[in-house]
């Protein structure tokens, strides 16, 4: 970035709103993702359309990348300056702009926190599903960006099936207004479809307005231990194909929960377990119907309990392990790998099986979690005490039969997480030629400069 | 389209399924819009993928357009050869390629009507819930294309949020293959969700892999009259606050159950109400709370009754004027011009009483039904005994009056019809200027020819 180019950056954002050195850029320069610092050669906090506008205009003129950022939650780079330039910065506009009660819709900026925008739909009584693990720290606008999911996915979906209208700025720096409070739309190309998900790449999302439902009355929550892997992935298989249908089908291996405990210091519930199923119901469903259904089918696969949480401090106690697992890993002995896998849901016998003898034939510990009910599943391939050099050729190469395996399930390289530009490398793994070419032309075509968050997704 | 061109064609697709001349092209000159016909240069129907890929290669190097066409039960002209050309049809390609029972997935050629593939994957108790009303005739091709809804999307949601994999030929007759058996994807850009609702303009659609649900035992419909339209209309209103969510909630005009009634020659029930709801409940949920709020909030807004329905031939009284609308509409008087207004779904009732005035004003019949609880009504325009001359003034002046309100309401021209050619005009009342740009610059850069379905969703 030229002097001139920062002088002139310096006539859109006030000096208080623009950083440009080490110190106070330190969080901008990883997501939270392991062992990762990409240092940008600014960054910047917008507050309003119009500076966005002029930055990324300003981008254009000096051939200056921009990366669009959140909160920085995301787990593949992709709010980094890969290849140099600004960090943009939405985190100031995150005001909500409306709730329509009666249109049961919300309509905000994109920098709030996604917990505090679900808490001040559910003060409406309405409620927001997409629940990603950071909720509590992520923006509703990085959700956007990456297509967040997260346990309720299961039921409710994902975030693309929440996102009915959005403003956003195109690369060149105009302003873009798409859909709106509608329920329904072929009026054209789906392009709030296409921006969400889209990673910052194709636009700089600056208002979003989503879909809410009511907001159940009351959950159950449900944690079922079992005795072998096999037996929880089975389980999952058979809840599939019997119709039984809750907010949430999450999974997690015995290490996980072992890790979870070490981290919070605490005792779980059936640490011994190799396996747990974590399950939530709602009250508007016919709950003692699916509760005798549920057992059928955990019993039926050697369940060795079930147990209930029907208020807070029993649903924290059944959640905790799983609330604290990310972190928990993060803070083992040694670093790790991270591969977020979505496969055919009923599969997940044979990923977990798989994973199990990748992780024995190169001995490394491989902690499994997540999505199970959606195929989707955290994939952590821990360091532990293994020695630096030697861990970084095992790691790629344990990634790389992650990803076959995967490829051999017809499985994609990420379910939530996004391809940023960690997994840049893997894309191949999934995507056909076709595919791949078109998604190039699509980026070419409304960024040609490839100046705004360029690096990522394609190689 | 040259001698030299036809004769490269008649290399491709055998000439039993070729046709060039008009008796047996009659069915391919039209839609089910009233009053219309385009004769293409040739209807070619294929039956593989290979020969779908020579067309396309045979369209770029003899410049000949290409509009691909399922069933043709379309309403906005979709599948008509506006620009000459060649008429690519799919019915031939109709198989069921798996029904995966396990992983709840259906993977089928486009060309099967939506009805077979229901009920193929009923009779594993799956079930595919989008239901357009034209379902015993569509193709699922065509629904993938148009994106297209139906009753039950107010509980279930729109084709696209079925569509998990596609392969599709593109304009220069390369293969597409995207997604697959799977919930999760943020591998890349949504290329199925881009494609789905694009109308061919974008892609031939040749393979559909659609995520089922399990099939529900037992639904339970009602039918509510009310003495006013206001008072359905806030009924809607009321229950979407409420958190009610059936699975359908469709509405029906006195003018529309009318002609229903004429049309099947019967009476029908509550034919002197204003107006009536249709709504179905799900034995899945809790059916007697459900009914309770249901009552409770109708008995508020002056329901003149709840008529229940619990087996088939109940079934088949309470829907069958719904079922036979548009059949006994186009079978009116003159003629008729159809608008597909998807709005904020809470302003039903300024819909309502804003199409009563023009009604007014206009001295013409406007008959409205259609999915209230999503905010998409379908609303006729009636010929009636109106002189030929003096309607195709007044029709248009009242569409566009039509599309002025809609504007005003923040509705959008189609909620799922499309766009096609016979909307075309009325695009701009709904899109800003940076949409229909980057909409139009993603076609250029997929079909720089313009030879896939020439002449439709852009003017």
């Amino acid at each position: 970035m030229s002097g001139e180019s920062l002088d002139a950056l310096k006539d859109i954002i006030p000096e208080n709103r623009l950083k440009t050195e080490l110190p106070e850029m330190e969080d901008y320069c990883h997501d939270e993702y392991p062992d990762i610092f990409i240092e940008p050669e600014a960054v910047a906090l917008a507050e309003n359309e119009d500076e966005i506008s002029k930055i990324l205009k300003w981008s254009q003129k000096y051939n200056v990348p921009v990366t669009p950022r959140g909160l920085g939650t995301g787990l593949s780079g992709g709010c980094l300056a890969a290849e140099g330039g600004l960090i943009l910065s939405l985190e100031r506009m995150k005001s909500i702009r409306e709730i329509d009660r009666q249109g049961l819709f919300v309509t905000t900026q994109p920098g709030i926190i996604t917990k505090d925008l679900q808490d001040a739909v559910e003060k409406e009584s309405l409620f927001y599903p997409p629940d990603p693990a950071s909720l509590e720290s992520c923006s509703i606008g990085g959700n956007v960006a990456e297509n967040a999911g997260g346990p309720r996915a299961y039921k409710y979906g994902v975030t693309r099936q929440y996102v009915q209208g959005l403003k956003a700025i195109l690369p060149d720096g105009e302003r873009l207004s798409f859909g709106g409070k509608l329920i329904k739309n072929v009026s054209g190309y789906d392009i709030a479809g296409l921006i969400c998900g889209s990673e910052g790449t194709l636009a700089v999302i600056t208002e979003i307005t989503l879909r809410l439902v009511s907001k159940p009355a009351q959950v159950i929550d449900l944690l079922i231990p079992f005795p072998s892997l096999r037996d929880a992935a089975e389980t999952i298989s058979d809840f599939l194909s019997s119709g039984i249908v809750p907010n949430t089908m999450e999974f997690m291996d015995k290490a996980a929960i072992a890790r979870s405990s070490k981290f919070i210091q605490k005792e779980l519930p059936y640490m011994s377990s190799q396996a747990q199923l974590l399950i939530q119901i709602e009250e508007r469903e016919n709950i003692d119907s699916l509760l005798e259904s549920v057992q059928v089918v955990a019993e039926r696969h050697n369940a060795e309990d079930i147990l209930l949480a029907e208020n807070p401090v029993q649903q924290e106690l059944i959640w905790q392990a799983r609330r604290n697992l990310y972190e928990a890993l993060k803070q083992s002995e040694g670093s790790m790998e991270i591969a977020d896998v979505s496969i055919p849901r009923h599969r997940i016998p044979l990923l977990i099986e798989g994973l199990r003898k990748i992780s024995e034939i190169n001995s490394t510990e491989i902690i499994n979690y997540g999505h199970a009910g959606d195929g989707n599943v955290h994939v952590h391939v821990m360091q532990n005490f293994i020695e630096s050099e030697e861990w970084d050729k095992r790691k790629l190469l344990i990634m790389k039969e992650i990803f076959n395996l995967v490829s051999s399930l017809e499985g994609v390289v990420s379910g939530e997480h996004g391809i940023g530009f960690l997994k840049k490398k893997y894309l191949k793994y999934c995507l056909d030629d076709q595919s791949l070419k078109l998604m190039q032309a699509i980026k070419k075509t409304i960024d040609p400069e490839n100046l705004l968050n360029p690096g990522k997704i394609f190689i």
